[in-house]
């Protein structure tokens, strides 16, 4: 091995993994050898999850086994909702809130004592904490703003269960399927950061929950998880100005801003999952006769690929340039789309996290020395 | 870059590091050009945070204006102190109360909206993280045993106070000194997994709370910070035997035990902090005329790197080999010895997210996939 620096890490191969596949210049993202659009038209959340858990895609009995499963475990202890509502009377970060929301539910987890470096009781401490955390993050969300935390619901999917606990109100056929294909789409995405910095938690036998309590403050920042968030807001800005989409990102590239949601270290094609969900963009848009948000983000890709040279550079729209539009459409709260990244990708998190302990070797790499080797010791008097 | 897989990152130089360096065929470790016999005896964990975060020695001055400003900040809000009983009544472990709250302590941070690439913003962030662990640690620990927690005191040293709010007592010299010394072994030691997970978290740009977070989770882990407590463990059981040390530790091994404290993937001679420590182990037990602790562990070392052929396969006592015994005659909890070893080495984490924020790039690894590519759809009625 040669000492030069990976920063990074770029291309460097630091495990084997059977979950998913990415080919950046086909534009190709494969589950398990299920390609993601069949994954987001045909399967459901739970059956994607069960596929990456469990290693092939789930009978009827099965499913309906893991889905009541997963159903009963949604319910949070008082406890964490005492601590949900301290966290939002401080005016707390939604991904912060979660973080610790995260952490807080190992005191409860009925396996506490299982041996870390089993996989199968991996998985089911962390199917416990993906059953809980739309619970969490509609608690909060409601917390917030004033309102009184729904329970959550058996007989309704997980992301309709999201939806209902929300606002209290069983969402419909359009808003439940968008969402759960949203969650399909961003459950699993190889080693990027927020499932390396949980491998890397795993990989010392930590309990599940610190592994995924990591994944979860990882995915909060802007270079991960934060982007889509900042996607909406550059377009809700740009309909305030009131000006032409392509007259303001001409003025916000001249001024030196940065346009989020393009270009992916992976992909040096348009990122499939983006093309799935510009599509959805767009007929949410036509649903409601209302598509602004859709057409502003189209013609600002199109004009930075065609004309402003983002296409000879590789910069192509990544799945936080539409993803951002859908939420919106779907009346979720800005600052709850990177919380329902983690409430989807927590998926990946597990599955990974159960690779690792299965097949385990602490990350320990080293740094490059660069600083002083021998300094004089000067008693402080004398300093 | 080959596409080997490079498990656990042995050997791979990731970043550059102004911040310690290791010799592990020497049994070198050296803070920013100090080495740690050096610092061990002649500085404060203060001074050593300083040295960390600023570059060099603080004058008289500066370390009083330090220590003053951390001591101001060592207070927890009501609300952390709730969720800490909570987690007491609900008997979560120490390291899993102390990841919680640690996360939870965000929402009272005075800077919450500062860059997260601001290296001083982070320092400052992690000065107030540094300041509080010890509250939150000794807290939990009176809640746990059903007393009211200690308030801080300003006017103690970091060591000084922990050991004043975990029983209520001012501790002796010798107790305040020995803690302060074992801080200072702890402070910082390369790319350790629970810094490089802290790097890989602050590498999205997420908050420094939830890098250090990601931390205190992979310290919790068995193959990690979890070692001093299985030593003192070994050690009790040993002692409950009635065995001869070194008559329990060949049944040990004829069973397949695997004996705790000895082996370091950086060193190939004894740590030179577990030196430091076996002295301070002895010193303890000479002053208290009980030096069995002291005695059994150093009996089993001598057996097994004499005639068990420890060393012919590189295996030395590590850091954790002494840490326990020390603890242990300081009257510290079992269960506290990895917590403690936290309040030390949040000192390093701080340093290198701080170090990963000012010259970052975000860690995006890659798996090698082993799984299927092209697998059929078959719709859930037809499996």
């Amino acid at each position: 091995m040669s000492g030069e620096v990976q920063k990074g890490l770029e291309g460097v191969v630091v495990a084997e993994s059977q979950l998913s596949y990415i080919d950046g210049d086909e534009g190709l993202l494969i589950y398990r050898g299920h390609d993601i659009e069949t994954l987001a038209a045909e399967a459901t959340y739970e059956e994607v999850l069960y596929l990456l858990w469990h290693g092939s895609l789930p009978t009827a009995d099965e499913l309906s086994e893991f889905t009541a499963t997963m159903a009963e475990e949604r319910t949070i202890d008082d406890s964490v909702l005492s601590t949900l509502a301290d966290l939002a009377a401080a005016d707390e970060e939604p991904m912060a809130a979660l973080r610790t929301a995260t952490s807080m539910l190992s005191a409860a987890d009925p396996e506490s004592d299982a041996d870390p470096a089993d996989g199968e009781a991996t998985l089911r401490k962390g199917r416990r904490i993906t059953a809980k955390i739309p619970t969490v993050l509609a608690a909060y969300q409601r917390l917030r703003d004033g309102d009184e935390p729904v329970d959550p619901r058996e007989d309704l999917s997980h992301a309709g269960n999201f939806l209902y606990m929300l606002t209290g109100a069983e969402p419909d056929d359009v808003a439940e399927e968008t969402l759960d294909m949203a969650l399909t789409l961003h459950a699993d995405h190889g080693l990027n950061a927020s499932t390396f910095a949980s491998m890397v938690v795993a990989s010392t036998l930590a309990d599940t929950y610190a592994s995924v309590t990591a994944g979860v403050g990882a995915l909060s920042g802007s270079l991960h998880g934060g982007a889509n968030q900042d996607v909406m807001e550059t377009l809700i800005e740009v309909e305030e100005s009131a000006k032409d989409p392509v007259e303001w990102v001409t003025d916000a590239l001249d001024n030196g801003r940065k346009i989020p949601g393009f270009g992916h270290r992976v992909y040096n094609v348009k990122d499939p999952r983006a093309v799935i969900l510009e599509e959805k963009s767009r007929d949410l848009g036509d649903a409601s006769g209302e598509r602004k948000w859709y057409d502003h983000a189209n013609r600002i890709e199109e004009y930075l690929i065609e004309e402003a040279g983002f296409r000879e550079k590789g910069l192509a729209p990544n799945v936080d340039f539409y993803s951002g539009t859908v939420y919106y459409q779907l009346g979720l709260p800005v600052d709850m789309f990177t919380p329902i990244f983690a409430m989807s990708r927590v998926g990946g998190w597990v599955a990974h996290i159960s690779e690792q302990v299965e097949n385990n070797r602490i990350f320990r790499p080293r740094a490059k020395y660069t600083g002083e080797k021998e300094a004089e010791w000067v008693p402080i008097e004398e300093r």
